[in-house]
Protein backbone atom coordinates (compact mmCIF):
# COMPACT_ATOMS: atom_id res chain seq x y z
CA UNK A 1 0.00 0.00 0.00
CA UNK A 2 1.32 3.41 -0.96
CA UNK A 3 1.86 6.38 1.42
CA UNK A 4 -1.44 8.09 1.22
CA UNK A 5 -2.22 11.35 -0.07
CA UNK A 6 -1.85 14.21 2.32
CA UNK A 7 -3.18 17.52 2.49
CA UNK A 8 -2.08 20.70 4.35
CA UNK A 9 -5.68 22.44 5.96
CA UNK A 10 -5.49 25.37 8.54
CA UNK A 11 -7.94 25.94 10.95
CA UNK A 12 -9.63 29.40 10.53
CA UNK A 13 -12.70 30.51 13.00
CA UNK A 14 -14.80 29.30 10.83
CA UNK A 15 -14.20 26.27 11.17
CA UNK A 16 -14.61 26.49 14.83
CA UNK A 17 -16.84 26.36 17.77
CA UNK A 18 -17.84 28.11 20.88
CA UNK A 19 -16.40 25.39 22.58
CA UNK A 20 -12.83 26.46 21.73
CA UNK A 21 -12.26 23.57 19.47
CA UNK A 22 -13.00 22.49 15.46
CA UNK A 23 -16.70 21.60 15.25
CA UNK A 24 -17.09 18.15 14.70
CA UNK A 25 -18.80 18.06 11.24
CA UNK A 26 -16.07 20.22 10.03
CA UNK A 27 -13.88 17.50 10.29
CA UNK A 28 -15.81 15.34 7.17
CA UNK A 29 -15.44 19.11 5.22
CA UNK A 30 -11.59 18.67 5.97
CA UNK A 31 -11.74 15.30 4.41
CA UNK A 32 -13.42 16.22 1.43
CA UNK A 33 -10.52 19.15 0.63
CA UNK A 34 -8.46 16.06 0.71
CA UNK A 35 -10.56 13.65 -1.35
CA UNK A 36 -10.84 16.26 -3.83
CA UNK A 37 -6.96 17.31 -3.92
CA UNK A 38 -6.44 13.57 -4.71
CA UNK A 39 -8.55 13.04 -7.74
CA UNK A 40 -7.18 16.70 -8.53
CA UNK A 41 -3.70 15.17 -8.79
CA UNK A 42 -4.74 12.42 -10.51
CA UNK A 43 -6.02 14.58 -13.20
CA UNK A 44 -9.57 14.58 -12.41
CA UNK A 45 -11.95 17.83 -12.03
CA UNK A 46 -14.67 17.45 -10.12
CA UNK A 47 -16.58 20.57 -11.21
CA UNK A 48 -16.11 19.62 -14.99
CA UNK A 49 -17.59 15.47 -13.91
CA UNK A 50 -20.54 17.70 -12.49
CA UNK A 51 -21.50 20.24 -15.53
CA UNK A 52 -20.23 17.82 -17.97
CA UNK A 53 -20.44 14.51 -17.64
CA UNK A 54 -23.08 14.79 -14.77
CA UNK A 55 -21.27 12.57 -12.70
CA UNK A 56 -21.64 12.96 -8.60
CA UNK A 57 -19.61 11.67 -5.78
CA UNK A 58 -21.99 11.04 -2.91
CA UNK A 59 -21.30 9.86 0.56
CA UNK A 60 -23.19 6.80 1.55
CA UNK A 61 -21.64 6.22 4.69
CA UNK A 62 -19.03 7.61 7.19
CA UNK A 63 -17.42 6.28 10.57
CA UNK A 64 -15.38 8.92 12.24
CA UNK A 65 -13.94 8.81 15.69
CA UNK A 66 -12.74 11.85 17.39
CA UNK A 67 -9.11 11.21 19.40
CA UNK A 68 -7.94 15.11 20.16
CA UNK A 69 -9.76 18.14 19.49
CA UNK A 70 -8.12 20.75 17.16
CA UNK A 71 -7.45 24.16 17.92
CA UNK A 72 -7.77 27.75 16.11
CA UNK A 73 -4.63 28.42 13.60
CA UNK A 74 -3.34 24.36 13.46
CA UNK A 75 -1.81 23.72 10.52
CA UNK A 76 -3.18 20.50 9.88
CA UNK A 77 -2.68 17.67 7.26
CA UNK A 78 -5.48 15.68 5.94
CA UNK A 79 -4.85 12.31 4.49
CA UNK A 80 -7.13 10.45 2.20
CA UNK A 81 -5.71 6.65 0.91
CA UNK A 82 -8.40 4.68 -1.02
CA UNK A 83 -9.23 1.40 0.49
CA UNK A 84 -11.41 -0.27 -2.32
CA UNK A 85 -12.22 0.29 -5.63
CA UNK A 86 -15.87 -1.07 -6.42
CA UNK A 87 -18.06 -0.69 -9.49
CA UNK A 88 -20.16 2.25 -8.25
CA UNK A 89 -18.17 2.68 -4.60
CA UNK A 90 -15.22 4.18 -3.72
CA UNK A 91 -13.76 3.74 0.18
CA UNK A 92 -11.41 5.89 1.62
CA UNK A 93 -9.05 5.94 4.74
CA UNK A 94 -8.78 9.59 5.95
CA UNK A 95 -6.90 11.12 9.25
CA UNK A 96 -6.86 14.84 10.62
CA UNK A 97 -3.38 15.08 12.08
CA UNK A 98 -1.26 18.06 13.84
CA UNK A 99 2.51 16.99 13.89
CA UNK A 100 2.62 13.22 15.55
CA UNK A 101 -0.84 13.43 16.64
CA UNK A 102 -3.91 11.61 15.02
CA UNK A 103 -6.58 14.06 15.86
CA UNK A 104 -9.67 11.87 13.44
CA UNK A 105 -9.80 9.30 12.09
CA UNK A 106 -12.24 8.23 9.63
CA UNK A 107 -13.84 5.60 7.28
CA UNK A 108 -15.96 6.42 4.32
CA UNK A 109 -17.85 5.06 1.79
CA UNK A 110 -18.64 7.12 -1.74
CA UNK A 111 -21.32 6.07 -4.59
CA UNK A 112 -21.02 7.09 -7.62
CA UNK A 113 -24.21 8.33 -8.97
CA UNK A 114 -25.91 10.35 -12.02
CA UNK A 115 -26.59 13.89 -11.67
CA UNK A 116 -29.72 13.78 -13.55
CA UNK A 117 -31.66 11.24 -10.90
CA UNK A 118 -29.24 10.29 -8.27
CA UNK A 119 -28.83 6.83 -9.12
CA UNK A 120 -26.01 4.44 -9.16
CA UNK A 121 -23.73 4.63 -12.09
CA UNK A 122 -20.50 3.12 -12.49
CA UNK A 123 -17.32 4.84 -11.50
CA UNK A 124 -15.67 6.50 -15.02
CA UNK A 125 -13.23 4.24 -16.07
CA UNK A 126 -10.41 6.42 -16.17
CA UNK A 127 -10.88 7.25 -12.55
CA UNK A 128 -11.39 3.32 -11.71
CA UNK A 129 -7.62 2.99 -13.22
CA UNK A 130 -5.70 5.70 -11.49
CA UNK A 131 -7.52 5.20 -8.13
CA UNK A 132 -6.43 1.19 -8.20
CA UNK A 133 -2.90 2.30 -9.23
CA UNK A 134 -3.02 5.13 -6.36
CA UNK A 135 -4.14 2.56 -3.35
CA UNK B 1 -44.98 49.67 5.84
CA UNK B 2 -46.53 46.67 7.17
CA UNK B 3 -44.37 44.76 10.28
CA UNK B 4 -42.03 42.95 8.92
CA UNK B 5 -41.86 38.91 8.90
CA UNK B 6 -40.16 37.27 11.45
CA UNK B 7 -38.56 33.99 11.83
CA UNK B 8 -36.64 32.38 15.29
CA UNK B 9 -33.59 30.93 14.94
CA UNK B 10 -31.81 29.04 18.02
CA UNK B 11 -27.60 29.42 18.11
CA UNK B 12 -26.20 25.90 18.21
CA UNK B 13 -22.57 25.23 18.31
CA UNK B 14 -22.20 25.00 14.34
CA UNK B 15 -23.01 28.92 14.12
CA UNK B 16 -20.38 30.11 16.59
CA UNK B 17 -17.04 30.41 16.79
CA UNK B 18 -13.74 30.26 19.11
CA UNK B 19 -14.19 34.05 20.33
CA UNK B 20 -17.67 32.32 21.93
CA UNK B 21 -19.87 34.37 19.14
CA UNK B 22 -21.88 33.42 16.62
CA UNK B 23 -19.69 34.03 13.20
CA UNK B 24 -20.06 36.81 11.20
CA UNK B 25 -20.77 35.26 8.41
CA UNK B 26 -23.32 33.21 9.95
CA UNK B 27 -25.69 36.47 9.68
CA UNK B 28 -26.11 35.89 6.75
CA UNK B 29 -27.45 32.20 6.83
CA UNK B 30 -29.42 33.37 9.35
CA UNK B 31 -31.02 36.48 7.04
CA UNK B 32 -31.63 33.42 4.06
CA UNK B 33 -33.98 31.62 6.39
CA UNK B 34 -36.01 34.36 7.11
CA UNK B 35 -35.88 35.47 3.78
CA UNK B 36 -37.12 31.61 2.32
CA UNK B 37 -39.75 31.50 5.33
CA UNK B 38 -41.32 35.01 4.01
CA UNK B 39 -41.39 33.22 0.64
CA UNK B 40 -42.91 30.21 1.87
CA UNK B 41 -45.88 31.82 3.87
CA UNK B 42 -46.63 33.78 0.55
CA UNK B 43 -47.02 30.24 -0.78
CA UNK B 44 -43.95 30.11 -2.89
CA UNK B 45 -41.25 27.06 -2.57
CA UNK B 46 -37.79 28.13 -3.53
CA UNK B 47 -36.80 23.97 -4.19
CA UNK B 48 -39.95 23.95 -6.73
CA UNK B 49 -38.81 27.66 -8.26
CA UNK B 50 -35.24 26.14 -8.68
CA UNK B 51 -35.73 22.68 -10.10
CA UNK B 52 -38.93 23.42 -12.35
CA UNK B 53 -38.94 26.06 -13.09
CA UNK B 54 -35.15 27.18 -12.92
CA UNK B 55 -35.15 30.37 -11.22
CA UNK B 56 -33.21 31.06 -8.84
CA UNK B 57 -32.60 34.38 -6.46
CA UNK B 58 -28.91 34.90 -6.17
CA UNK B 59 -27.46 37.52 -3.23
CA UNK B 60 -26.16 40.35 -5.74
CA UNK B 61 -24.85 42.82 -2.96
CA UNK B 62 -25.39 43.16 1.42
CA UNK B 63 -24.83 45.87 3.60
CA UNK B 64 -24.30 44.38 7.32
CA UNK B 65 -23.62 46.11 10.43
CA UNK B 66 -23.20 44.06 13.58
CA UNK B 67 -23.69 45.61 16.84
CA UNK B 68 -23.62 42.96 19.66
CA UNK B 69 -22.72 39.28 19.13
CA UNK B 70 -24.79 36.58 19.72
CA UNK B 71 -24.46 33.83 21.89
CA UNK B 72 -24.34 30.08 21.95
CA UNK B 73 -28.19 28.85 22.74
CA UNK B 74 -29.32 32.47 22.37
CA UNK B 75 -32.75 32.96 20.92
CA UNK B 76 -32.84 35.17 18.37
CA UNK B 77 -35.45 36.89 16.23
CA UNK B 78 -34.84 37.65 12.24
CA UNK B 79 -36.56 39.84 10.31
CA UNK B 80 -36.97 40.46 6.86
CA UNK B 81 -39.20 43.25 5.02
CA UNK B 82 -38.97 43.98 1.45
CA UNK B 83 -37.35 47.64 0.47
CA UNK B 84 -37.90 47.27 -3.32
CA UNK B 85 -39.21 45.47 -5.55
CA UNK B 86 -37.37 45.75 -9.30
CA UNK B 87 -37.97 44.17 -12.12
CA UNK B 88 -35.56 41.45 -11.96
CA UNK B 89 -34.00 42.48 -8.42
CA UNK B 90 -35.41 42.36 -5.04
CA UNK B 91 -33.91 44.47 -2.01
CA UNK B 92 -34.47 43.71 2.07
CA UNK B 93 -33.94 45.43 5.12
CA UNK B 94 -32.99 42.47 7.74
CA UNK B 95 -32.11 42.19 11.38
CA UNK B 96 -30.87 39.82 13.78
CA UNK B 97 -32.63 40.61 17.34
CA UNK B 98 -32.49 38.99 21.20
CA UNK B 99 -35.52 40.55 23.26
CA UNK B 100 -35.10 44.33 22.37
CA UNK B 101 -31.79 44.15 21.26
CA UNK B 102 -30.44 44.57 17.17
CA UNK B 103 -27.33 42.55 17.16
CA UNK B 104 -26.96 43.02 13.62
CA UNK B 105 -28.59 44.70 10.61
CA UNK B 106 -28.58 44.36 6.92
CA UNK B 107 -29.86 45.41 3.41
CA UNK B 108 -29.35 43.07 0.44
CA UNK B 109 -30.23 43.29 -3.21
CA UNK B 110 -30.93 39.86 -4.42
CA UNK B 111 -30.91 39.09 -8.55
CA UNK B 112 -33.50 36.80 -10.02
CA UNK B 113 -31.35 34.83 -12.63
CA UNK B 114 -32.22 31.80 -14.91
CA UNK B 115 -30.81 28.22 -13.25
CA UNK B 116 -29.34 27.42 -16.92
CA UNK B 117 -26.87 30.44 -17.58
CA UNK B 118 -27.22 32.91 -14.17
CA UNK B 119 -28.45 35.49 -16.22
CA UNK B 120 -30.85 37.95 -15.14
CA UNK B 121 -34.51 37.31 -15.48
CA UNK B 122 -37.90 38.98 -14.35
CA UNK B 123 -39.10 37.96 -11.42
CA UNK B 124 -41.66 36.06 -11.75
CA UNK B 125 -45.39 37.82 -11.82
CA UNK B 126 -46.94 35.90 -8.99
CA UNK B 127 -44.42 36.80 -6.50
CA UNK B 128 -43.99 40.22 -7.52
CA UNK B 129 -47.19 40.52 -6.89
CA UNK B 130 -46.99 39.28 -3.39
CA UNK B 131 -44.06 41.06 -2.69
CA UNK B 132 -45.56 44.35 -3.50
CA UNK B 133 -48.51 43.99 -1.07
CA UNK B 134 -46.20 42.58 1.82
CA UNK B 135 -43.91 45.99 1.69
CA UNK C 1 -38.09 2.60 24.64
CA UNK C 2 -40.57 6.13 24.23
CA UNK C 3 -41.32 7.57 21.09
CA UNK C 4 -38.06 9.79 20.19
CA UNK C 5 -37.65 13.35 20.28
CA UNK C 6 -38.54 15.31 17.33
CA UNK C 7 -37.39 18.40 15.63
CA UNK C 8 -37.96 20.24 11.99
CA UNK C 9 -35.79 21.38 9.91
CA UNK C 10 -36.09 23.38 6.63
CA UNK C 11 -33.69 22.57 4.18
CA UNK C 12 -32.41 25.88 2.89
CA UNK C 13 -29.94 26.93 0.15
CA UNK C 14 -27.08 27.27 2.44
CA UNK C 15 -27.23 23.40 3.70
CA UNK C 16 -27.29 22.01 0.06
CA UNK C 17 -24.33 21.92 -2.66
CA UNK C 18 -23.81 21.94 -5.67
CA UNK C 19 -24.77 18.48 -6.31
CA UNK C 20 -28.63 19.64 -5.87
CA UNK C 21 -28.59 18.03 -2.46
CA UNK C 22 -27.69 18.86 1.71
CA UNK C 23 -24.13 18.61 2.03
CA UNK C 24 -23.22 15.29 3.86
CA UNK C 25 -21.46 17.03 6.67
CA UNK C 26 -24.67 18.59 7.33
CA UNK C 27 -26.88 16.20 8.27
CA UNK C 28 -24.71 15.96 11.44
CA UNK C 29 -25.25 19.51 11.90
CA UNK C 30 -29.27 19.05 12.00
CA UNK C 31 -28.81 15.83 14.50
CA UNK C 32 -26.63 18.48 16.49
CA UNK C 33 -30.49 20.86 16.80
CA UNK C 34 -32.35 17.83 17.35
CA UNK C 35 -29.49 16.66 20.78
CA UNK C 36 -30.04 20.88 21.91
CA UNK C 37 -33.34 20.99 21.50
CA UNK C 38 -33.62 18.06 23.27
CA UNK C 39 -31.91 18.84 26.51
CA UNK C 40 -33.54 21.99 25.70
CA UNK C 41 -36.72 20.19 26.34
CA UNK C 42 -35.82 18.74 29.67
CA UNK C 43 -34.93 22.11 31.17
CA UNK C 44 -31.03 22.18 29.82
CA UNK C 45 -29.44 25.34 28.20
CA UNK C 46 -25.88 24.28 26.66
CA UNK C 47 -24.68 28.03 26.61
CA UNK C 48 -25.04 28.62 30.57
CA UNK C 49 -23.33 24.64 30.77
CA UNK C 50 -20.73 26.06 28.94
CA UNK C 51 -20.09 29.30 30.04
CA UNK C 52 -21.18 29.27 33.72
CA UNK C 53 -20.65 25.40 34.20
CA UNK C 54 -17.68 25.01 31.82
CA UNK C 55 -19.48 21.92 31.15
CA UNK C 56 -18.72 21.09 26.96
CA UNK C 57 -20.43 18.13 24.87
CA UNK C 58 -18.34 16.85 22.31
CA UNK C 59 -18.61 14.32 19.60
CA UNK C 60 -16.63 11.44 20.17
CA UNK C 61 -17.58 9.70 17.46
CA UNK C 62 -20.17 8.98 14.89
CA UNK C 63 -21.50 6.15 12.44
CA UNK C 64 -23.61 7.86 9.44
CA UNK C 65 -25.68 5.94 6.52
CA UNK C 66 -26.99 8.43 4.05
CA UNK C 67 -30.00 6.17 2.35
CA UNK C 68 -31.84 9.29 0.07
CA UNK C 69 -30.54 12.71 -0.36
CA UNK C 70 -32.64 15.40 1.17
CA UNK C 71 -33.46 18.50 -1.78
CA UNK C 72 -33.66 22.20 -1.18
CA UNK C 73 -36.71 23.43 0.87
CA UNK C 74 -37.82 19.65 2.14
CA UNK C 75 -39.40 19.98 5.83
CA UNK C 76 -37.32 17.11 7.16
CA UNK C 77 -37.94 15.60 10.74
CA UNK C 78 -34.89 15.17 12.93
CA UNK C 79 -35.15 12.55 15.85
CA UNK C 80 -32.84 11.99 18.77
CA UNK C 81 -32.87 8.95 21.48
CA UNK C 82 -30.82 8.36 23.94
CA UNK C 83 -29.44 5.00 23.63
CA UNK C 84 -27.06 4.91 26.89
CA UNK C 85 -26.47 7.16 29.42
CA UNK C 86 -22.63 6.75 30.67
CA UNK C 87 -20.32 8.46 33.28
CA UNK C 88 -18.60 10.37 31.09
CA UNK C 89 -20.18 9.48 27.72
CA UNK C 90 -23.43 9.86 26.09
CA UNK C 91 -25.19 7.65 23.14
CA UNK C 92 -27.78 8.84 20.98
CA UNK C 93 -29.61 7.19 17.67
CA UNK C 94 -30.24 9.60 15.41
CA UNK C 95 -32.38 9.91 11.80
CA UNK C 96 -33.63 12.65 9.58
CA UNK C 97 -36.73 11.63 8.01
CA UNK C 98 -39.28 13.26 5.36
CA UNK C 99 -42.75 12.63 5.46
CA UNK C 100 -42.05 8.54 5.72
CA UNK C 101 -38.88 8.34 3.87
CA UNK C 102 -35.79 7.78 6.21
CA UNK C 103 -33.20 9.81 4.71
CA UNK C 104 -30.07 9.38 7.21
CA UNK C 105 -29.60 7.57 10.27
CA UNK C 106 -26.73 7.51 12.74
CA UNK C 107 -25.26 6.66 15.90
CA UNK C 108 -22.97 9.52 17.99
CA UNK C 109 -20.87 8.95 21.38
CA UNK C 110 -20.53 12.20 23.34
CA UNK C 111 -18.39 13.29 26.13
CA UNK C 112 -18.79 15.57 28.68
CA UNK C 113 -15.44 17.37 29.12
CA UNK C 114 -14.40 20.34 30.89
CA UNK C 115 -14.68 23.41 29.15
CA UNK C 116 -10.95 24.36 30.76
CA UNK C 117 -8.76 21.66 29.51
CA UNK C 118 -11.20 19.30 27.28
CA UNK C 119 -10.28 16.09 30.16
CA UNK C 120 -13.41 13.87 30.35
CA UNK C 121 -15.71 14.55 33.38
CA UNK C 122 -19.16 13.16 34.86
CA UNK C 123 -22.15 14.04 33.03
CA UNK C 124 -23.77 16.55 35.30
CA UNK C 125 -26.24 14.04 37.67
CA UNK C 126 -29.17 16.30 36.51
CA UNK C 127 -29.00 16.14 32.83
CA UNK C 128 -28.15 12.13 33.77
CA UNK C 129 -31.17 11.76 35.39
CA UNK C 130 -33.97 12.96 32.99
CA UNK C 131 -31.88 11.88 30.13
CA UNK C 132 -32.47 8.41 31.87
CA UNK C 133 -36.11 8.83 32.21
CA UNK C 134 -35.96 10.32 28.78
CA UNK C 135 -34.93 6.97 26.93
CA UNK D 1 0.21 51.10 -2.04
CA UNK D 2 1.40 47.76 -2.28
CA UNK D 3 0.68 44.91 -4.32
CA UNK D 4 -1.89 43.59 -1.96
CA UNK D 5 -1.40 40.07 0.34
CA UNK D 6 -3.51 37.22 -1.89
CA UNK D 7 -3.84 33.49 -0.70
CA UNK D 8 -5.18 30.92 -3.21
CA UNK D 9 -8.31 28.67 -2.20
CA UNK D 10 -10.11 26.13 -3.90
CA UNK D 11 -13.99 25.72 -4.33
CA UNK D 12 -14.84 22.27 -2.97
CA UNK D 13 -19.12 21.05 -2.50
CA UNK D 14 -18.65 22.25 1.01
CA UNK D 15 -18.41 25.84 -0.03
CA UNK D 16 -21.14 25.62 -3.20
CA UNK D 17 -24.94 25.57 -3.05
CA UNK D 18 -28.08 23.98 -4.73
CA UNK D 19 -27.75 27.06 -7.69
CA UNK D 20 -24.36 25.45 -8.29
CA UNK D 21 -22.30 28.31 -7.21
CA UNK D 22 -20.95 29.24 -4.26
CA UNK D 23 -23.23 29.92 -1.29
CA UNK D 24 -23.07 33.85 -0.68
CA UNK D 25 -22.05 33.61 2.85
CA UNK D 26 -19.19 31.80 1.86
CA UNK D 27 -17.04 34.78 0.28
CA UNK D 28 -17.07 36.51 3.72
CA UNK D 29 -15.37 32.86 4.74
CA UNK D 30 -12.59 32.92 1.84
CA UNK D 31 -12.14 36.48 2.76
CA UNK D 32 -11.32 35.54 6.64
CA UNK D 33 -8.91 32.46 5.15
CA UNK D 34 -6.54 35.70 3.58
CA UNK D 35 -6.71 38.01 6.22
CA UNK D 36 -5.75 35.28 8.71
CA UNK D 37 -2.67 33.96 6.47
CA UNK D 38 -1.65 37.89 5.82
CA UNK D 39 -1.55 38.36 9.78
CA UNK D 40 0.25 34.72 9.67
CA UNK D 41 2.68 36.12 7.08
CA UNK D 42 3.56 39.00 8.92
CA UNK D 43 4.51 36.74 12.36
CA UNK D 44 0.67 37.10 13.94
CA UNK D 45 -0.74 33.70 15.07
CA UNK D 46 -4.51 34.48 15.73
CA UNK D 47 -4.69 31.39 17.70
CA UNK D 48 -2.18 32.52 20.39
CA UNK D 49 -3.42 36.00 20.44
CA UNK D 50 -7.02 34.51 21.08
CA UNK D 51 -5.72 31.56 23.74
CA UNK D 52 -2.78 33.83 25.35
CA UNK D 53 -3.28 37.13 24.99
CA UNK D 54 -7.53 36.87 24.96
CA UNK D 55 -7.26 39.18 22.53
CA UNK D 56 -10.10 38.97 18.88
CA UNK D 57 -10.96 40.64 16.03
CA UNK D 58 -14.27 40.76 15.30
CA UNK D 59 -15.90 41.87 12.32
CA UNK D 60 -17.92 45.36 12.43
CA UNK D 61 -19.56 45.76 9.12
CA UNK D 62 -18.97 44.87 5.95
CA UNK D 63 -19.90 45.31 2.43
CA UNK D 64 -19.75 43.09 -0.46
CA UNK D 65 -20.89 43.15 -3.67
CA UNK D 66 -20.86 39.61 -6.19
CA UNK D 67 -20.38 40.46 -9.86
CA UNK D 68 -20.09 36.97 -10.65
CA UNK D 69 -20.17 33.36 -9.92
CA UNK D 70 -17.79 31.03 -8.40
CA UNK D 71 -18.40 27.55 -9.67
CA UNK D 72 -17.43 23.73 -8.05
CA UNK D 73 -13.23 23.76 -8.55
CA UNK D 74 -12.55 27.14 -9.29
CA UNK D 75 -9.20 28.05 -8.09
CA UNK D 76 -9.39 31.19 -7.00
CA UNK D 77 -7.31 33.96 -5.46
CA UNK D 78 -8.75 35.81 -2.25
CA UNK D 79 -6.85 39.15 -1.76
CA UNK D 80 -6.55 41.35 1.57
CA UNK D 81 -4.97 44.76 1.15
CA UNK D 82 -5.13 47.24 4.91
CA UNK D 83 -6.68 50.32 4.09
CA UNK D 84 -6.49 51.96 7.19
CA UNK D 85 -5.22 51.11 10.75
CA UNK D 86 -7.33 52.44 13.42
CA UNK D 87 -6.52 52.63 17.17
CA UNK D 88 -9.13 49.73 17.63
CA UNK D 89 -10.05 49.20 14.03
CA UNK D 90 -8.70 47.76 10.94
CA UNK D 91 -10.08 48.16 7.77
CA UNK D 92 -9.87 45.89 4.83
CA UNK D 93 -10.54 45.97 1.00
CA UNK D 94 -10.77 42.45 0.01
CA UNK D 95 -12.04 40.67 -3.71
CA UNK D 96 -12.02 37.24 -5.19
CA UNK D 97 -10.55 36.98 -7.92
CA UNK D 98 -11.02 34.16 -10.89
CA UNK D 99 -7.71 34.32 -13.25
CA UNK D 100 -8.60 38.43 -14.65
CA UNK D 101 -12.21 37.90 -13.25
CA UNK D 102 -13.04 40.07 -9.97
CA UNK D 103 -15.95 37.63 -8.60
CA UNK D 104 -16.74 39.63 -5.48
CA UNK D 105 -15.34 42.79 -3.84
CA UNK D 106 -15.63 43.81 -0.35
CA UNK D 107 -14.64 46.36 2.23
CA UNK D 108 -14.56 45.19 6.13
CA UNK D 109 -14.07 46.86 9.44
CA UNK D 110 -12.58 44.82 12.33
CA UNK D 111 -13.05 45.84 15.81
CA UNK D 112 -10.58 44.73 18.06
CA UNK D 113 -12.08 43.00 21.61
CA UNK D 114 -11.08 41.51 24.43
CA UNK D 115 -12.03 37.97 24.39
CA UNK D 116 -13.34 38.47 28.21
CA UNK D 117 -16.10 40.49 27.30
CA UNK D 118 -16.26 41.70 24.09
CA UNK D 119 -15.35 45.54 24.85
CA UNK D 120 -13.06 47.03 22.15
CA UNK D 121 -9.23 47.36 23.29
CA UNK D 122 -6.53 48.53 21.43
CA UNK D 123 -5.07 46.96 19.08
CA UNK D 124 -1.79 45.59 19.56
CA UNK D 125 0.66 47.70 18.79
CA UNK D 126 3.54 45.05 17.46
CA UNK D 127 0.01 44.17 14.87
CA UNK D 128 -0.17 47.72 14.40
CA UNK D 129 2.85 48.38 13.28
CA UNK D 130 3.25 45.67 10.63
CA UNK D 131 0.13 46.23 8.87
CA UNK D 132 0.89 49.76 8.54
CA UNK D 133 3.99 48.75 7.02
CA UNK D 134 1.97 46.55 4.78
CA UNK D 135 -0.49 49.29 3.75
Amino acid sequence: MKKPFSWPVRVYYQHTDAGGVVYHANYLSFMECARTELLQSLGFDLGELARRDHVLFVVHSAQIAYHKPALLNDLLTVTAQVARVGRARLEFEQAVVRKDEKLASARLTLACVSARNYRLIAVPEPIRRKLEGAQ
